[in-house]
């Protein structure tokens, strides 16, 4: 039997077409592709005969814990078979795939990755924002905002953050907007900071909201935009109106 | 003669497997191909017919200013050509991709971007470093170091970024690696905070060196590391220890 092995490839933000060359022959290649919800359905479709699994979590919701995901992977390459675990965007941006990379390496298991584009600079780039830009901003933080803000546990300081110079972006943070934007506010960043939250960007369905720090979480919600989307902070989303949609 | 367009494609970090699929295709169809230094000569022997301009920047020496390549563009699609502009990474990160883009749209040509895996976050991925992870680290700022800290015109608060719970990614740092130690340690932070700087990254030539705030700028120039490379700050450089080299 042949030594299994494990890839761990971005899937980039969901146009297929953004998926990298070494990414998509991995997958035709593969026996079995482990992947989450947020991966496009028509990247599975490149290996209509790979087996499937399904390790996707949805709002909160484990279709698999993260710990039988490690298991899963490790089980599947000690059959010998060639698993491609397909992460949204890139697997190491809060993916939790460099846990999956390390439990896979302490059971001994061949590893590699590909890194992947990711939706948190790839995104707004599509609707017209770029993260950075001569007249804006020389940095960009990228940011998670599941972890809530306010609370004990939360490792993010906002504060912090509502001083910096540069763009923010806040992936996974739809659900808590209204405390995050809160928190910003609180830490001194203007009420008229450009707000702007995109909705399954790079694909047929993207929307993008604009709006201001003070009022986007009611925006949002007025609108009706639901999660996952990428919350963009910063002056630079006033160049969406020269660049608008550059799919 | 049909109407050109330009397509401002993401080379990715040098791999040419990270390249997107639709930016293969794009360089494959197009008549000329516009290039930065940084971008691997394999990717342009995707397509050995089209007209290839340089529009490099070694080290502040440009081979065009950006007036030029602007007009440049401009003028190859004016002619009616399918013109792609290939950046290293992504082109809307640092890459001045946007200036391009909207000098393209004022003129009234019609362009695309098609972002590209940046390595800002794949090149140290591929050296082992997740720049985010749970026991470290729930944000990364991505930051140019080519502003000279210190500076009256430097945008970047390195103070401000000094307090930051993340990982810090300089890109374009190298030459400046002593006063943007300097800067980060005068702001207070610690000189034991790992640091690890990759040249080459994704390419057979990579190399990584781990080192410290405290001595990183001496151990760089003692290793004689050169520009370009890629400067990660923070704890998660402790992971390659476990995760080594994920080619």
């Amino acid at each position: 039997m042949n030594e299994g092995e494990v890839h761990l490839v971005g899937a980039g933000p969901g146009d297929p077409g953004l998926l990298t060359v070494r990414g998509k022959e991995l997958i035709q290649q593969a026996d079995v592709l482990v992947h989450d919800a947020l991966v496009d359905s028509s990247l599975l479709e490149l290996n209509p005969q790979a087996e499937r699994v399904d390790a996707g979590k949805r709002g909160g919701e484990h279709t698999l814990r993260q710990e039988e995901i490690n298991e899963r992977l490790a089980d599947l390459a000690e059959q010998g078979k060639m698993v491609v675990r397909l992460k949204g965007g890139d697997p190491f941006l809060f993916g939790r795939g460099a846990e999956e990379a390390e439990h896979l390496r302490r059971r001994g298991i061949t590893v590699h990755v590909v890194p992947g584009v990711t939706s948190a600079i790839a995104v707004p780039e599509l609707c017209g924002v770029p993260v950075t830009h001569r007249d804006h901003s020389s940095q960009v933080t990228i940011v998670t905002g599941h972890e809530r803000a306010g609370r004990d546990e939360d490792r993010i300081d906002w504060a912090h953050l509502a001083e910096s110079k540069g763009t923010i972006v806040v992936l996974m943070g739809m659900g808590n907007l209204r405390s995050i934007s809160a928190s910003l506010l609180e830490g001194g960043m203007p009420a008229e900071t450009p707000v702007a939250v995109m909705t399954e960007g790079s694909t047929e369905g993207q929307r993008t909201l604009v709006s201001r720090l003070g009022t986007a979480a009611e925006d949002v919600e007025r609108a009706g935009l639901k999660a996952p989307g990428i919350i963009v902070i910063g002056g630079c989303v006033e160049r969406m109106v020269t660049l608008g949609d550059l799919r």
